[in-house]
């Protein structure tokens, strides 16, 4: 149960965001900025990095969202999601992205773990200022994201089958349109 | 030296802020609504939160920023901080800020460390849902902004007179007014 009072049978961040319509308008403008906006990172990019840093974080439903939103958006879909789950530098990715997860995944242990190495390995790899600058900061974010669907407890399907639908409305629409109505 | 080219001489998510429009606006956005709106928590309250959660994260320019916002908003000013960041039971603060500062606590550590017996003591205290919700809202966030501005390693000053100017502002006008204009 819930740690809270939420809607019963929403998931995660969803019944957190109709408890809180007033916080969810800038969550949902800052995922879809950060996730989806004009980017030398593509949106399919984005999404492993915001799905490899929820796994990290233990969090089900930010991650089985997250790799869904990434599956429907690279190419190989699940094969590459699942490739690069399980090793972060698997041949499904360039050496480029495999160096950002790298870089989140220091910056899941705290922000003083991202070090000058780190860095300039991405760098090597022809990572940009605003790609490293993205990185960190989505990595950032799902620390935040994480925290908050888990440390109030929500409900957290745990079949992918579940995702598929707000994962195809999250692709087409955004994440704007996810926010729920202030009353 | 930062990891990405920042402006020189301009101090932690200020700089990121000016790197990155973009992604500043709906972070202020979140800081205002969660550390100014109107809430049953006090401004200075809040801030409370942010500053200890940054302390435990270690980020310097978080907590000091934060600090001195709770320390311009709170009764006994820099005393009670002070007193409060060195042993949250401190007397100089309420048992529900206790109880909701305990919470803050779990949630830095992470998302599934926020245990029945927090929320439940929380509760006795007199703690609603939305003051709950909220605190672990801004507990994850800083576990965010901390991340942020440590993991690309901006600059930081540690003396509080440093601060003092940029808390009489956003004191005075707000998180957003902070908000660089896009390029």
């Amino acid at each position: 149960m819930a740690h809270i009072a939420l809607q019963e049978g929403v998931p995660g961040i969803v019944s957190l965001m109709m408890f809180s319509p007033e916080t969810a308008a800038p969550l949902n403008e800052l995922a879809e900025v950060l996730l989806r906006n004009d980017n030398s990172l593509t949106r399919g990019e984005r999404e492993l990095i915001a799905a490899h840093v929820s796994k990290l974080n233990d969090c089900t439903f930010c991650h089985t969202s997250h790799a869904t939103f990434a599956a429907l958006q690279l190419e190989g879909g699940w094969d590459t999601v699942d490739a690069v789950i399980a090793d972060p530098h698997a041949e499904a990715i360039s050496p480029k992205i495999a160096a950002l997860l790298d870089i989140a995944t220091l910056v899941q242990r705290g922000g003083k773990a991202v070090d000058h190495a780190a860095i300039d390995h991405a760098r090597s790899t022809g990572a940009s200022d605003a790609e490293i600058h993205d990185t960190v900061l989505i990595a950032a974010a799902f620390c935040m994201f994480n925290r908050y669907v888990d440390g109030l407890a929500t409900w957290q399907p745990t079949d992918r089958a579940d995702y598929a639908q707000t994962g195809a409305m999250i692709v087409e629409h955004g994440y704007a349109a996810a926010t729920p109505r202030p009353h």
